[in-house]
């Protein structure tokens, strides 16, 4: 029988692990949170001033009306199941592909745990992808390992990467505006983050000057051994330049950084002036002392590109030169998760493995691929255009990846008005965007930005007459935001 | 250009985080690796003393012959590749909940994130399955997370509770022999491993005052805040009496202990004097001052049951009694990792909703689960009979889960030489049955043994016929080992 004591709980927030109570994540933060009370009260026939809520806050693209790219979709359901591999409805490509996935699967069944790497000749698939992708460049597919998305890939090698205590502790170099997975796995390992600003005046650019005094600056508190690059950038949508990756990868090599390179937007180039170059390729341009030398890992993903398969979880990582010791620690690390989801190997297969010229569903692939990046190529021209169309808002050219990071000058008043409520500003006008329109989008601060200057992160996805009605009420709002919080002086003008 | 000095590596066995360098996880441990190494030279014609590697390392059933659930693959099938509702080859219940399933996805896509901790009506689905299954026991769907497999709900979990430095450092309790699982997650995040020895004398049971114990003695240099249970065990296959749970959760309750049950073979009892109780019915049979107080998780899968739908990467949790303001914490922390696998939160939904008695599939649904439990049931008797006949071999009854875990009496001098190899005695005898006959099992020293005795995992997986050849040479290989490192005394007798 209990006795009289009244029980304490055990986990509280005194008690919580302090390092994840640390750990930010705006992407799916507390606006995001707001948003799906509004429209649980939209659904409720709740009143709002507006009929719907538009997600604009993540990189969601079949959430936002894009349609499954056909073939993957009848891949994976062959695997799924196999009775359908006599149906003469699917296509004899789609038929062969599923059929040596399933001969890689134990049992032949997409049930079984596959080895902690993905399955075998996936991995060789992903590694002549990249052959073809980097012109020749070979590739090993010892080298790669299958994930659960790239988020798993990128933490799996953090994990191994951070060690050591005070100002050995390991310092983990990341660019300022960041996806914040990278932000928030830094702060739940207690590793030091280090930041380096991208260039806003110059499209973002990455500034090797910027990275030289980042670095010179953390060595004084502590050890910075790995250096991070999105490219194409999330939440910028810019895309670097050959020049500066090898500016990037001269630095890694002379400082003894282990480069890891999310490249999961690779796919995603819009600008007719800008060209993806993978770090590795560019690596192995710099010749033999360089390419069989640094470290660096690559990270690819199911969820983006022309596919946008986000719920199968699927992705790989590359990793280039790593200690063969190290390797197996990678391996016994990643064994204890068992495996990556084998639906999303199996998709995951098929964007490296797409139909070839002389198959049946080669010309439909190629029509819903291109039909998927024009309609993107539009959106992130249109998206620039009418953001700076609006004064106070400055939006840099969404070269690539499917963001737009538009810089807004907010008013004094509102700075102030925003601090007094212990939020941060572009916090303030987001929630207001989200209250007063339905539009969710996320506050610069949750990707980091320099000292007051103020953005918001937003997607391209939604279909073109959608965005163009978001972007409009963006406009709106945000003429309505400064009027509101004009000087007196500035409102008798 | 580069410079002239040799560049080192960033990550080597020294700079290595040295909590990743100290895991261990035996089921994929050297002994999977070798196991590999042999088929890939069998396949490639090498000559062995067998034609064919078994690995009954891991509970992988469909890559022991086991046939997927029709119903289950029909489901996720449908949700995959959508065109196929249209088709009159699925049976209309099939459909009703691939579309029921579609509706709760963004955009009616599979490819779409869902909320970080699932879908809202598949959550709602297993909070109704939970009541049905504890006999009305009310379930709040909030308190439900859909998870990538167990593992990843029992890390998080286990992540939010770690905490503390030196005698303040969070302890957690877990049985011994235990599934690796949570010795790595506890090595990883430098918790302090509290080991409880369950009674192998008495079919494994969990004995209430060593656990009382082993509180105390861990009190001494840590704070134990966690107490795992893995019911039915594994690797030790036992099912817990209804007093033994409530024991224990009277322990708990009194101790402020958090209790994790990992409850993901609830499905597989096989003893007829056996039954599965959650501990969250035995907690509300206890009365309110105990359920509406102690803290519990527990955890479910796919990839056991009568599915074995590993590949999926699909589980729940269900988390009772936690703090409002940690709850948040939680949903943050899963946030991170955006979604489990939507394929798998789907074949999920399959399990806790499956086939009503007036629906087309449910004969076959039962058919084919009751063939599954009946032919497992089978093997677990058979499993425990022929090891029990080998002198020398000891294993008690597979009352349930998937695994048998008998104790082998090894000859001094085989341990002796073991010892000389700097090897557990067990995986000397384990290595040897490898090369020998080409069987792959587990160690007992990879999941925890009192000090001397000596053990393996085996699955009772394969089919009927298999296992029995399976056991045969494991009784021919062991009587062979004993004869082989008899003392020259007894080998002349």
């Amino acid at each position: 029988h209990p006795t009289s004591h009244m029980r304490e709980k055990t986990l509280t927030m005194e008690t919580l692990n302090p390092h994840v109570k640390a750990v930010e994540y705006a992407v799916r933060g507390p606006i995001v949170t707001k948003a799906g009370e509004i429209e649980r009260d939209l659904q409720e026939g709740g009143k709002q001033p507006f009929t719907e809520v538009i997600k604009a806050n993540i990189g969601d693209a079949h959430a936002m009306g894009q349609q499954p790219i056909t073939f993957l979709r009848q891949v994976v359901a062959l695997c799924t199941f196999p009775e359908l591999l006599d149906s003469p409805t699917f296509p004899e490509d789609a038929k062969k592909r599923a059929r040596r996935i399933l001969q890689g699967c134990g049992g032949t069944s997409l049930g079984s745990y596959t080895a902690s790497q993905g399955v075998d000749f996936i991995r060789q698939d992903v590694a002549s992808y990249i052959e073809q992708r980097d012109h020749g460049v070979p590739a090993d597919w010892e080298n790669v390992y299958l994930t659960t998305g790239a988020s798993d890939g990128i933490v799996s090698i953090l994990r191994m990467l951070v060690s050591g205590q005070g100002s050995s502790r390991t310092g983990v170099m990341i660019p300022i505006p960041q996806y914040p997975l990278y932000s928030a796995a830094i702060t739940e390992m207690e590793a030091v983050q280090v930041n380096y600003y991208l260039d806003e005046d110059n499209c973002w650019a990455l500034d090797i000057n910027e990275l030289h005094r980042a670095y010179q600056a953390a060595k004084q508190h502590c050890q910075p051994r790995v250096l991070c690059i999105i490219n194409p950038g999330n939440p910028t949508g810019q895309v670097q330049s050959r020049k500066c990756i090898e500016e990037v990868l001269h630095f890694a090599y002379e400082e003894n950084l282990f480069v890891m390179s999310d490249e999961v937007y690779q796919d995603n180039v819009y600008s007719p002036d800008c060209e993806f170059h993978s770090f590795k390729k560019v690596l192995y341009e710099m010749g033999p002392e360089y390419f069989n030398s640094v470290e660096l890992a690559s990270f690819h993903s199911t969820s983006k590109g022309y596919t946008g398969e986000c719920g199968f979880r699927g992705g790989y990582m590359e990793v280039l030169n790593l200690d063969p010791d190290v390797r197996a620690q990678l391996i016994k690390l990643r064994s204890v998760q068992l495996c990556p989801p084998v639906s999303g190997q199996a998709a995951m297969d098929v964007i490296v493995n797409s139909p070839h010229p002389e198959e049946p569903s080669y010309a439909r692939f190629h029509e819903e691929k291109n039909a998927v990046l024009g309609a993107l190529a539009e959106k992130a021209k249109m998206t620039e255009q009418i953001l700076n169309g609006v004064p106070g808002i400055r939006c840099n050219p969404v070269q690539g990846a499917m963001y737009a990071f538009p810089q807004i000058l907010l008013p004094p008043k509102a700075v102030e008005e925003a601090k007094a409520l212990g939020m941060h500003p572009d916090m303030l006008y987001c929630l207001r965007l989200l209250e007063e329109t339905g539009i969710c989008l996320v506050p610069g601060s949750g990707f980091g930005q320099r000292e007051g200057t103020f953005h918001f992160r937003m997607t391209i996805l939604p279909p073109k007459e959608k965005l163009k009605v978001l972007l409009d009420k963006v406009r709106d709002f945000h003429i309505k935001f400064l009027k509101e919080y004009a000087t007196l002086e500035e409102q008798l003008r």
